[in-house]
């Protein structure tokens, strides 16, 4: 098999680090596979470097701090084939450059264009463990960027489309994906296999193993992902695939996300054209907008309520306050002691009885529900936030107790 | 003017000397001219690179270890870069590799085959500072390349040379050339100008300023080199440059080279093929031997003394020692209780008597002369090394007091 294996920061923050993951790449090379393994850098060098440059110049540009940020990982793949050719095998060190990885010019948070897979096949062909910088290429003015945050998991997906690779193995601090947190709820199971789909709506639900944007890339190039430890590598992890290699589940897991916060604008007039005028003014400040609530209206007047990410309320009350006369509102009510409990799964989008359940589930914990919102796969409920533990639990035991 | 400006690691150590630096090259911006400047890596980075490294793999590839190393000249650059930014000048950093420094494969000690200066040339004709990475290159394989000790002199030189520069400006923490070291010489003078041939005698004497292979270059090119201090950049250094560009001065400088060692073979015998026996031998072992004498041979038996760097002193005597019946010596006497002293000037090839006002300012200070070695331009001689700094002054004050 070819088997690309992508390492984050944390598994490679010491010299002890890096040689344990050496071992787990070496073992998979000794087991016949090629291997290609994309390294993000040590620990926290991405921070320090920007912290240094920050220091030298709060403003500086972007070109000039990618060129800065990619050394870590520059580093981290040097440093690994020392410790690769220390246990004695063939290995070959590869910048983002080397690897072929082209990318638009936006830098800090670059797209892969292409990639030129020549110089990996050649060292994969003369049998060398080939070790790629992650988060970085280069654009078509030869200056190096990166790809932006969870960068290195878009490169270790691009590689492994790109060489038409049987798995991306991404190994992390978690062995797998779980039903739900284990720290909410203790009997939460890891689960063998979950859809591309069901994974993007866990990511951008607080299930913080993938980005969303390197599932989004193996769902499109059809990169079958694996999630697994680093501290357990022999142990199978969860594999991430298309929905018709796998038994659909009607639900896979129950999430919550801490990191919402409630605006509701009171009074708006009851007259076409309000609520584009709210959403339209926040697209255009990049406020993604989440759950939507709208009431009846009466008196001629109604209320929108809506949650945001929570680093973007203040931006949010700020320009809808700026427009208050514009908008017509007579009433901003905020409320940040919320939180976001979600069922997924790729079954449900034929099976109708999930939010019930879910919400049956909630009735009976006599946890209120202040918002609903559901999608083809995911069935969201706004609650309390002191509420929000136990409703993970709650929904949890219903479906896999 | 297009002025090169080469900075080393010490003056580049923190933030604060990183934004000493970006003033001076503003400063020179400013003046109208168009500014390249070669940087080394920060302070110690370098070794604490290397020192990572070795921690994982004693035997580390030479390869991954330049691929390792070149990411400090790369942090470096554009740390710079951020800090000219900060100042609201134009700037761009470039690796090796952007720069277009194409090595051959030599890794850790590569030798620069060309510069396709393009990309240079065309950020210059923007207006901009352009800040290139030293010390590394890229070869034919698209692979990292370092290219030695002093090899951010070399690339400061190169990249003169290449893009014609009118002056190549290396910036130390002396303000120039001396006629003697000034910590054994109080009243020794700054030399305004002196030739490639006396700097590449002085810089192998231990007149730590300029790494030979840059001087080599910079006469081979006919690139102007300046020397001059960091700390006081408006203070004109010294020039180095062609011979036929000055007047030559008889002496231009008096040095002391601590680093020698005595070796002397004692009972060998008279006939020939003898010497060349004793120096093949050193040669292969790679041991460079400086001054050589040879007594006059009596009762059917010679002797061989000649001076080697300390460094290579255990070498030379384990190898000797090891073929002690081959060559047919009776003893094998050390001393590294000695030191040379050399007198350096490019006029002295049309004037004879600077050795023998050397020999007299020695005499009268009661020094005894060991050995003596002579070229065109230096005249040396080995004494005690209790007696090398008087030596100096003494010698110094003849020709210049």
């Amino acid at each position: 098999m070819l088997i690309v294996q992508k390492f984050g920061g944390s598994s490679l923050a010491d010299a002890q680090r890096i040689r344990h993951v050496a071992g787990i790449i070496a073992d998979t090379y000794r087991q016949g596979h090629s291997v290609v393994a994309v390294l993000s850098a040590q620990g926290d060098t991405t921070d320090e470097l920007e912290a240094k440059g920050l220091e030298l110049n709060p403003r500086a540009s972007r070109r000039e701090m990618d060129a800065l940020m990619a050394c870590g990982e520059n580093m981290s793949v040097a440093l690994m084939a020392m410790a690769i050719e220390a246990i004695g095998l063939p290995v070959i060190s590869l910048t983002g450059r080397q690897a072929g990885i082209l990318t638009d010019s936006n830098y800090a948070s670059a797209r892969i264009k292409s990639i030129d897979a020549e110089r990996m096949r050649t060292e994969l062909d003369k049998h060398s463990i080939v070790l790629v910088a992650g988060f970085q290429g280069y654009n078509r003015y030869d200056d190096i960027t990166t790809l932006g945050r969870g960068g290195s998991n878009t490169s270790a997906v691009a590689v492994a489309a790109a060489l038409k690779a049987d798995i991306c193995r991404n190994y992390t601090d978690v062995d797998g994906v779980y039903t739900a947190d284990p720290r909410i709820v203790p009997n939460a199971k890891k689960l063998d296999e979950i859809t591309y789909d069901e994974m993007l709506e866990l990511a951008s639900l607080g299930a913080n193993v993938l980005h969303n944007r390197s599932v989004e890339m193996a769902k499109r190039f059809n990169v079958p992902l694996e999630v697994l430890s680093s501290f357990t590598p022999d142990i199978p992890g969860t594999k991430v695939l298309e929905v018709t290699k796998m038994e659909k589940m009607q639900v896979s897991g129950v999430t919550r996300d801490n990191n919402v916060a409630r605006i509701s604008l009171v009074g708006l007039a009851d007259r076409p054209g309000v609520a584009a005028g709210v959403f339209s003014l926040l697209a255009k400040e990049k406020v993604n907008v989440d759950i939507i609530l709208q009431s009846i209206g009466r008196d001629e007047t109604k209320d929108i309520s809506f949650t945001v990410a929570r680093k973007m309320l203040d931006t949010c009350v700020n320009t809808l306050r700026e427009h208050q006369k514009q908008l017509g509102f007579v009433d901003l009510i905020v409320s940040d002691s919320v939180s976001k409990v979600s069922s997924v799964g790729a079954g449900m989008v034929n099976n109708p009885g999930v939010a019930a359940t879910m919400f049956e589930a909630l009735s009976d914990a006599g946890i209120n529900i202040q918002m609903i919102s559901t999608s083809e796969i995911k069935v969201s409920v706004l609650v309390d936030k002191d509420d929000a533990d136990r409703a993970v639990r709650a929904v949890h035991d219903r479906f896999f107790g």
